[in-house]
């Protein structure tokens, strides 16, 4: 692994500096090789499916292996939406004359080398994989076991069509075991960030054994909250979405809060929109006094269901709702319900949350949805990048400081004096 | 400290959520209070100092201690400044419409509570909590133990300042012992970022000993290098200011690299002027065959001296230079002294380090010198925030989304789809 490491390095550092148009048409070279070898990943993803269905892999999961024509098409087509955005790599944020004559830019460099540690899903192999090469960034991946085959077909076919193109060897490797993944978060003198997928327990377990920076895209406690000033509609039909219109992912909502002026007429109608969609529901006392629900207990406003199952608890105020959500969140993606704009305005000033919504449906919090053209996560984190991940994610930047002979004793002596004037230009270099 | 680190997280969201006029009046205050303290303070300083240097504290140490009307002055100054700049917080950043009625805006935020730990300096406590306080976070400060008492009596001083106009009790706590740090290194539920500064093994430890993210200003193992192209008198101005205006910066050179082609011609010079200074050489075989210096070893090229040596190595290429830098270097900034537009370009793409600089010193990185108004570090790190850091260092974002009732199912089952256009608009909440 640690010639692996160094090799992911030097690979990364000489795709820093390749223009837009080489990865750009090395981006193309891998959508040409997943098609022509189409019925050769068709092929290895069956080996996995049938060994992983053999082993009783649940449905959802087995579900998600598959690489199918139509994810390959989905691939595919993602890959060209990814050939079509800007570059992200040289853009310069920022420019400032420190004196005449001497000029900064901060400008956009990718991170280095990623390694990322996700689930059974081939598709998200190509996706995190063409994410990390548009970018600029080598990237080290370790799939769930189940796709073993498809993985390592997929990695020689994507390195090998980006080779044609003159992209140096090594910036894509694939990772097939968890003794590569021990060896992979010891070296933090080559590899710059660590991204796992899964639960809270794993993120924390990788945090724990590396001294790599991680951005966690852990589980989520997500929230609604609904105001004494709702819309009661509105809020039964956001907290069906949220809870139940993909209740395994972690943007679904987990315990809905009430405003006590409001659970009176509120909660029959909310629990007829959930009996229908047969979820179960849990609530305080004050809740089981309007509708009858199961008791909920103290460990339900802690707890991740992943499944059709809400808890509801009645609030006496939006401050109280907001510290309930403050407390037991997980800083995912909460949600208000209201028509009263200063309390929609506290709410998402005062909710510690990488998403906070009004009047519509936790579910949206997602790369695609908000348009970022693919995700390589849902950051927890409150550091570099929060929410969904895209492509600005996996940048970093550099000071580039251009000038003629400039040295810091004339502006010590007095002889010179900074300007910091503010230019709008981009970095010549 | 779990005490403290609860109230300071409850403390860092009122903070987040108080206006501009609130949080540029509290510094108003703070100014205020340190005028009219100000004899207390030098009071307070001078106990630090006698015992300070009663215990043999050194020379350059003793002067960083010093708390007096120089500095006094010039940390009023820095306030004053500070308010002038505008608000970081509650700045939109992006804002895209998902489909009609359904907006989506990235609005700046503070990060929450940061806990620091810093040099025996009362002027960088003063820095550090006001511009945790602009930028609207809570802050725990843990100083060097000589400035104990100029540290305390600061921090009551900038409470009660901040209180006095509504500031809640809480956001600025100062730290007396390594006990309380070792307790705050466990409170990752409560603080949200560790800014570390000292040397790279004081990072490591901190790192090693922590779950909260850590932003490492480490010590910098900076370059120089004299392309075949350079002009010589620029280049040996450049090294002699980089070496010697302040050597024990992080961001003095330590090793200076020169093209074979101009070694000859460049050394001879370089020597000279190093000599004026009373700079110790050490040079490879290459070097010495030019000039009569020390040999280096091997073990030079990872050396931070801090001091009054310098390490010179002779280089047959511009990748060899680069190759060198990214091997030994620490990532920090490091300057090319060329005449050739390409070589500078190479440069400054493929050295991985924050600061990558043509034709001038690299004693300029530094949050002052770059106009940031203030530092509270300079990160070696490639996440979140790289080089200098200023206000922009200490935000984080979240993504608030304003609807009318939007549901994800709608788009799921095709009865809407996204629109995901640019606007050009402030959030409204």
């Amino acid at each position: 692994m640690l010639e692996r490491g160094k090799t992911a390095k030097k690979a990364g550092i000489q795709l820093s500096a390749t223009d837009t148009q080489t990865r750009n048409a090395a981006l193309a070279a891998i959508a040409d090789a997943l098609e022509a070898n189409r019925a050769a990943l068709i092929a290895a993803n069956q080996t996995d499916y049938e060994r992983s269905a053999a082993e009783s892999l649940a449905a959802p999961l087995l579900g998600r292996l598959t690489f199918d024509d139509h994810k390959i098409d989905d691939v595919i087509d993602g890959i060209h939406s990814l050939i079509e955005l800007t570059d992200p790599l040289g853009a310069t944020r920022m420019a400032t004359e420190l004196d005449t004559g001497l000029d900064l830019y901060k400008v956009t460099c990718p991170i280095g080398v990623i390694g990322i540690i996700f689930e059974s899903r081939p598709d998200a192999f190509v996706q995190i994989s063409t994410l990390c090469l548009k970018s600029g960034n080598a990237v080290l991946l370790k799939g769930g076991r189940e796709a073993l085959e498809t993985n390592r077909l997929l990695c020689r076919v994507i390195s090998e069509a980006t080779a044609s193109v003159g992209i140096p060897d090594g910036w894509i490797q694939n990772l097939e075991s968890r003794e590569d993944v021990n060896a992979m978060l010891a070296l933090d003198d080559y590899i710059d960030l660590i991204i796992p997928r899964g639960s809270n327990s794993f993120v924390k377990y990788i945090m724990d054994h590396s001294n790599i920076p991680v951005m966690g895209h852990s589980d989520g406690i997500c929230h609604a909250y609904v105001d004494a000033s709702a819309d009661v509609d509105k809020a039964v039909k956001i907290a069906v979405d949220a809870k139940t219109q993909y209740v395994s992912a972690c943007n679904a909502i987990e315990t809905l809060l009430v405003h006590k002026d409001i659970a009176g007429e509120f909660l029959p109608g909310l629990k007829a929109g959930m009996d229908q969609k047969q979820v179960h529901l849990k609530g305080d006392d004050r809740v089981r006094a309007v509708i009858d629900v199961e008791a909920a207990t103290d460990d339900d406003w802690s707890t991740e269901y992943l499944d059709y199952i809400l808890s509801i608890k009645v609030v006496d105020s939006l401050e109280e709702a907001i510290d309930h959500i403050n407390t037991f969140g997980s800083g995912h993606t909460d949600v208000i319900v209201t028509e009263d704009e200063a309390h929609a305005k506290a709410f998402t000033t005062l909710v510690d949350s990488a998403g906070v919504y009004v009047n519509c449906s936790s579910r949206f919090a997602d790369g695609f949805r908000y348009g970022f053209g693919a995700e390589v996560g849902i950051s927890t984190s409150k550091l570099h990048a929060r929410g969904p991940v895209g492509l600005d994610g996996l940048l970093s930047y550099k000071y580039k400081l251009i000038g003629h002979g400039d040295i810091v004793s004339d502006f010590a002596d007095g002889k010179r004096s900074f300007t910091h004037i503010s230019l709008d230009q981009d970095c010549p270099l």
